[in-house]
């Protein structure tokens, strides 16, 4: 099979296993590297169960990734903007799922990660890992920064309202994440006992994705975050204001045409039914944003949308930019379209 | 043993097995006499499986129910409205869980409710059950409205700031409620396959509850509903603007002041720990509210509370209303403390 | 595209839509036609909210079934067995997923499921759908019955020892099955409040599936089975004796003759790490069936075979008959490997 | 109030939790004393916050430790063998909850936990904490050992039939335990994303508790384990042979007979409703063990039980066998029933 060579480094942890799987049934990757530090030499379907029988994969170390095409940086934020300049000798496209290059300001960055970056004059070589925003630089680009999984939410949702001015004054945004979304490392946080059945405040106001929404929308935005029971998951809840009075066909219409030719975001609005507004619960897996609306009274308005964080949200996501890289069919290795009940 | 008597209507409900439960191990009450028109003759274990050897009563039909000191009404919204008339030769003090009885407007109750209210001159009779507002009206109440449970939640996260004019505008309710909250009918809504891991937004704005709120606290009361993937649990997350700039030290005297009389009241708000802000997980069976309070950039404040639905949100609050009512100390037959993990 | 026209009647259940999903995405089959009488009009993706997106399709009433390739019948138990006969002229190839069809024995039949079978006499004109057995019969068959979830997964648990004699008197079968095995229809028994978080031993003893593994293993079987608080997934731990002393890379090596050539069962017996045997909840929406074994003392030997109940366990199954009776590619449509974590 | 004063080591795990949940609402204790290593200093409601509200105790350290009245042990298996004579001093009464002392023949010890047995005189010493069957013994007991949570279960389920000689060769003990039976240390086990959902068969064989049945009944016991995804509770499905043929009603006799007088053992075994076995989802927090059977073919009988593991499969448990050893009530700060839904 003639194809690509794509690299990930990170391999190990969740986003990593999420690349994995999406690229061994990708037509296109011929090839892919697998690299983790901490289980170099031992199989991937080890800590990625649900590989087992698809690949004999085994993870690398650093040193033996030999040249790739592209290569996926799912390595932890803060440490991942030291490791950037050496790796561009490696691939010709790094696709960075970290949080280190998608905020432009480094102020910002500092504001809302505690530490200096360390390499600013990067951070504007960097094309948001956005399709839905960005496509056409996403053509040419070959530093991608993919979004944060609630911010990738919370930004499709406000788009296509904050991109013809409807929105009038702050937004606050409501997070919901599954446990997933804190990664594969066990700490206390994330004991199942402690973690089962919790709906955990852990950011009440000022969640870190605010930043990244606000510099995508122009918006003012306060966000909180809430730790949600389950694995798999993101979801959204905005509220807003529109600028103007605006009705609900309207609103379908305005949303309706926004994504017309988004193959990954559906507008989720229905009248009856038990699946009325975006719902990760049938995402899982998915590559898709879903996006919905309702309208308050006055001019309030509620904007939802839900993904898969580790899909839509990361892997899902990073992939999109890569066949847009690619000049492929934007669908490619993406079409499973999860799950019910 | 001398005590009470105490009837339940709608007993074989979840709210009506929650209200056996406790009233079963409350030391004042002699007699409980469980009404259930689909269950009469049949024991109340065979619903209610946990009381399985701490009784052997069984249901009996509305017919059969002597005279009681006190008659809890645990049957459905818009059909309590019409048997409060009858029953009050039944019992003295009658205590409804219903919501028919909770708003003072029946206007607005036809707007939330859907149903013009059939009873409007018994509106203004009703206490609402609400002790830490109206405790002292409580003690003479004999006609006692116990409010919603995501309202009790949303009151006691605001009141504190709303007493004290603290709070500016809108505030925006954020409830997130267990599977129990909607009653133990079987629909396709509450089928475990679909809300298994689920996050429903099944009320984008506008819910009930938000007339509650509105009524108690006098703001301006904005409500979204999320159905979460729990069984029991009630939470709400309040975002309102501070009318002055407050320092947390501030926020949380004002707070502790508030409530430092209540039993069932805790304030959680701790810099440390898996268990910062309130938590339902930890309350199940507890008659407890917890308050929590974070602020935000500028003058933006979160209001944070979660209570167990079926107890303080409903069960347990009435119960404490019996208590004031009948002059014991308040916190009789509630003192379980909730669980963990 | 060129490729056959399939058409699945009751399209609207929980296996009617695992059928939708995995057909849509297959490459070989052009048409789908979803017969619901209850829905017929209304769109697929109402009730299967995964789907939105990838297809615009409505439910069609029976009288409004154009002839297929072939059909599925995804139908209650006990009312298949009399629709059977009108429809062979409307397609070929049928594929039934009820239980009518899967004993031989009328007699057998009668006791498992309380009802006399009305047409005995096609009873043997059904081939099992269990491509690991019956392959050879699959390629020629126009009458398919595929087997229970939980009959399936102990049936290839149990499968190589039972077809080398190595299996000594009764063997256990402990069976463990999710919600969504239940079906889509609302009853208490499936009410979230009651289902979440339970561990229900619904059939302590003579679970229907024993009569199935019973018959294809010709052990003696003795199945109980527990409905755990899961939405997909089966699993089931097999005790058995066997008849000769083995030791573990013996087992291994015949579990792993058995199947090698089987393009989805995995043998799952590692001796590290999380998943050392088999787990369904790694498998959601994969067409595997993973088959793990372990010694205990003396010659005990317990076997643990793990799918998703509503793919490996009917769907899936189904589909990769389909593709054995077409002469395909057995994987078509069926990579997908389920997801972690 | 005039009382005891108990300490408890081992304090800030699950099982201490709960002993502090206990022991803090026993009418006739009078204070109790936290031991934890770890937490020293610390108050007990911030890794306990269901206590918040309830208690203002602070961890102490081991060294800090005055005499009490009775010592708990909530401390590592393997570890509590060599505190046992020192601790002797401190008080007249211990009830060690670790697995150190449970089993009589140090080799068995061995066998079952991979490590000598560093004190194997004192194992005489020890009587087994389980009350239905060793009441008397307890009455005068000053060291007690309180069984594991599945062996409690299974023991209670089959000591009926095996103590009168009913039941005929190998029995297989199958036993489902939630995640806090783990603790509380963060391990890789046991992270929410990875326990989610599970159903992990962790003892396909050779379960250390069966050698605790063993011992208790004097039947051949072969045991399997998985963990289940929810936090509390543990249940066990037993498959026996009667030695002679049974009845349902003689069986439900012998049940009601062997249990008549037992305040925390239920007989459950209904012929309808949804709970017709022992299931724990209604135990949480409560000291029961249920007890349920049912007969299978020929003479197989199938045995259930289910309990709370933290409470009647530990810390519950061991404060009945405080209520017997000091002549008290035995159901004594143990009343809370669980809760429904």
């Amino acid at each position: 099979m003639t194809g690509i060579r794509a690299g990930i480094l990170g391999a190990s942890g969740y986003i990593g296993g999420e690349l994995l799987r999406v690229l061994l049934g990708h037509p296109r990757v011929a090839a892919v590297v697998p690299v983790s530090r901490r289980l170099a030499g031992r199989r991937v379907d080890g800590v990625h169960p649900n590989l087992r029988g698809t690949t004999e994969l085994v993870f690398r170390s650093m040193d033996d990734v030999s040249p790739c095409d592209v290569l996926f940086l799912a390595t932890p934020h803060t440490q991942t903007m030291d490791m950037v300049p050496g790796l561009r000798s490696v691939a010709p496209c790094l696709i960075d799922l970290s949080a280190d290059f998608r905020l432009r300001d480094p102020v910002v960055y500092e504001r809302y990660y505690g530490t200096v970056h360390t390499n600013p004059s990067l951070l504007a070589d960097f094309v948001p890992g956005l399709p839905e925003l960005y496509r056409e630089q996403l053509e040419e680009a070959d530093l991608i920064s993919v979004p944060g999984c609630m911010a990738t939410a919370a930004i499709l949702a406000l788009y296509p309202l904050s991109a013809d001015g409807l929105l009038d004054g702050a937004v606050w945004v409501d997070g919901r994440i599954g446990s997933s979304g804190a990664g594969s490392a066990a700490t206390s946080t994330n004991l199942h006992a402690e973690r089962s059945g919790a709906m955990r405040v852990f950011a009440p106001a000022g969640h870190r994705h605010e930043a990244e929404v606000r510099q995508a929308t122009g918006l003012e935005i306060t966000m909180s975050a809430t730790g949600m029971p389950e694995v798999r998951g993101a979801q959204v809840v905005c509220r807003g204001r529109l600028s103007t009075p605006l009705r609900e066909p309207e609103l379908r219409r305005i949303h309706r045409e926004h994504y017309a030719d988004e193959p990954f975001v559906r507008i989720v609005a229905q009248r009856r039914g038990l699946y009325r507004l975006p719902e990760p619960k049938v995402m899982h897996g998915s590559n898709f944003c879903d996006v919905g609306f309702a309208l308050g009274d006055d001019r309030d308005v509620v904007l939802v949308a839900a993904l898969d964080n580790l899909v839509k949200g990361a892997a899902g996501n990073a992939v999109q930019c890569l066949n847009i890289r690619m000049g492929w069919p934007e669908r490619l290795g993406l079409a499973f379209p999860g799950l019910h009940p």
